[in-house]
């Protein structure tokens, strides 16, 4: 399917006049980043980068989205016979996917003429918000839940396309698993689920539901017990699975007081290695609340794909270098008001001290090094419009997984922390 | 595009279980409700209706499908078999799309096989909760708008699919246009947008960036003049643009303030006509703050695409009744904790006094008359497996605008309040 139309009308505006002017040829640099984290955060992840590389392979205009464009007149004829031969061909560079970022880090950088930067800008922006939204609630989730596995279940809690990105996101954050199975089909994400209230209702009685179910997938299967009455259906769920029943999930009321006195019972019966879910509305601070309770993993949907109460990342693309009609580079940016930016090409470099421990995110307008331990951040996604296809899909998907794993651990161990506070480390911008 | 895997793991799993059980079979109604409203909100909006009927043609399962199905052994033989000719053939009845709705209005309504209504739960939530979340929101600004049109621009800030959904259901709740290209051709929805931050820093100069619009996109084109300072911007405009500037937009700083003085500017240059659009992160609350500025439209992004702080409407899909093995139909419901709901088929009804205003929504499990004025809110969408083409694409979008002006025009004054109180009208459950 083409993406191109995921595209705000003004980005087709701009370039009609661009192109009527001249300057829509000038190179031009844009760059992704937050000016801030959301209010308390200690740090952002960086999520979409995989989605937006396979996306960009079908960023173009075919006939029936030019006729749209024509019929509608959103441009005119020179604009569209520019969109009809439009593909990207410039860089672009930035964080790898599951990179944390901090306030003002370069996150991504396209390097192009003003026309094709200018025309993919909204969809970049879409892409990175939501994902980065979503990656960096998930990744406090899995900081809350330790070693205890946290499984993605919100696909009914929003967009449809977004539930399968959102189930990508929190993978790339440490996730072990997700209901989506459009997720599981498109990045070879591993899919989970057994029944929900419904089935048991379905049946004549609770113990024919689970007799059902254990009959159809297995001994080492999940019950949910909480249906009815949840002492009756732990008792039930044990005299259908035997001792070998693999787990219990539990969706409602008080899930710590709960908790304990089920495993006591499932003890008592002899289900010592049966585990006990818990899935009713969790976010962050409810796992962390259950850390000392006898849970063995969380199923995570709302707060999840909501991004814990800031679900957008914030994100903006702005034009921070051109060149001139002489093809001199000059550093551009917005001077009014409250939206100052700085202009000009950023590099960033994570600064570490000597046990490799983060210290502080660096940030200049040359390449530069800080002296000392350090790992430079940009990596390239894009060069002269070949698009590195290494990070696309599941291969992607584990690459990411994998740098954000490798990135938590180099941060100082406050970055796990869920009371609100500044940033983790620093930015740094420095002068040169 | 096939819908079908755009759904929970678990799912197939019940749907394996229940084949095998026999239950599968066992016709079953299901209801989609909300509970209640997000904290303070005084009504929701049905949205998404459309979409779901479009989607749910294409819910149907191909090979590749099936394989990864078996592949990852998410299902067995006998349940792909199931799902090789799966085909919704139930009926789908429920409130129209647009309509207000309240704690426990029974906005859609499956009767099917259990099978195939479990089947298409996710998908139905995803779509429902997404897209009431956002007309939701969209209402409560057009409220607050008054007679002043609202522009959707909040592509960037969302999934780029939410975001065409989103700007479809800021349509169906009163806004004029929006930035989504995507929107426009999908749904004949007016797009609208001129020109960016970056546009003005890639010229030479404000004025040869406003130049190069004007002499492009004509004069009655809206120019943003933020970039470096608002009045040399306003003055630069008017000089390019002349009297018949259509519009400046403002994007940042003190909204409320520099509308006053920027308006009395254009008057003082002669240019009366010329409008005035603002633009940053405006809410429901900004734009009603903004009432007595000489604002002319606005422009709102992050806060409608993200439901203005409810990103999810939290609808749930419970089956309420099936038949047992005798063909006798038993209404059932969740019995434990704090998330109880009432069995059987429900039947809703909006009371209304003598001059046509809402004064209650009525919710019975047979269908009643209250002998009163009322308004019957339950529609069929889908009959015998026949989907209702009339409420997709277009002419559904058009039909769910009319609808919610008709809804909230019945209801009373208070519903357009952005006071944090109780639903504006009671939902009473009537024991017949």
């Amino acid at each position: 399917m083409l993406t191109s139309l995921f595209t705000d009308h003004y980005e087709l505006t701009m370039l009609q006049a661009a192109l009527a002017s001249g300057a829509a040829h000038r190179p031009s640099v844009f760059e992704a980043f937050a000016r801030r984290l959301p209010e308390g955060r200690r740090y952002g992840v960086v999520a979409g980068t995989g989605r937006l590389l396979e996306g960009l392979k079908n960023f173009h205009f075919d006939d029936a989205q030019l006729k749209f464009l024509s019929d509608t007149k959103v441009v005119n004829k020179e604009t569209l016979s520019y969109l009809e031969n439009f593909k990207f061909t410039g860089e672009v560079t930035g964080y790898a996917e599951g990179e944390l970022y901090f306030p003002n880090s370069p996150i991504l950088t396209v390097r192009s003429s003003f026309a094709e930067a200018c025309v993919i800008e909204t969809y970049i922006l879409s892409i990175l918000n939501h994902d980065s939204a979503i990656a960096s609630a998930a990744s406090r989730m899995i900081a809350s839940a330790g070693t205890r596995p946290c499984i993605e279940m919100g696909s009914r809690r929003t967009h449809e396309e977004s539930a399968v990105a959102a189930a990508r996101a929190a993978i790339i954050a440490g996730f072990d698993s997700t209901s989506n199975l459009e997720a599981g089909a498109r990045y070879g994400i591993k899919t989970v689920g057994t029944s929900a209230h419904s089935f048991t209702l379905l049946h004549d009685s609770e113990e024919a539901a689970f007799t059902a179910q254990v009959n159809s997938l297995g001994k080492d299967t999940t019950l949910l017990v909480d249906t009815y009455d949840v002492e009756a259906g732990v008792r039930t769920a044990v005299k259908v699975g035997g001792p070998q029943l693999g787990g219990v999930r539990l969706d409602s009321g008080d899930l710590i007081a709960q908790a304990g006195w089920v495993r006591e019972l499932l003890d008592d019966l002899g289900n010592w290695n049966t585990k006990i879910t818990v899935t009713s509305d969790l976010d962050e601070y409810a796992i962390a609340a259950l850390a000392s309770a006898p849970v063995d993993s969380y199923g995570v949907g709302t707060a999840l794909v909501t991004g814990s109460g800031h679900p957008t990342a914030s994100m903006v693309y702005k034009l921070v270098a051109r060149q001139d009609s002489a093809g001199q580079w000059i550093p551009v940016a917005k001077a009014a008001a409250n939206k100052t930016s700085v202009g000009g090409r950023k590099h960033a470099i994570r600064q570490l001290n000597e046990r490799n421990r983060a210290t502080a995110e660096v940030v200049s307008l040359s390449e530069f090094s800080t002296g000392g331990p350090e790992r430079k951040l940009s990596i390239p996604f894009v060069t002269n419009g070949e698009i590195d296809e290494s990070y696309i899909g599941a291969s992607g998907v584990k690459k990411a997984r994998a740098r954000h794993y490798a990135s938590i651990q180099e941060m100082p161990g406050v970055a796990r922390k869920l009371q609100r506070g500044e940033p983790v480390i620093p930015t740094i911008m420095r002068e040169d």
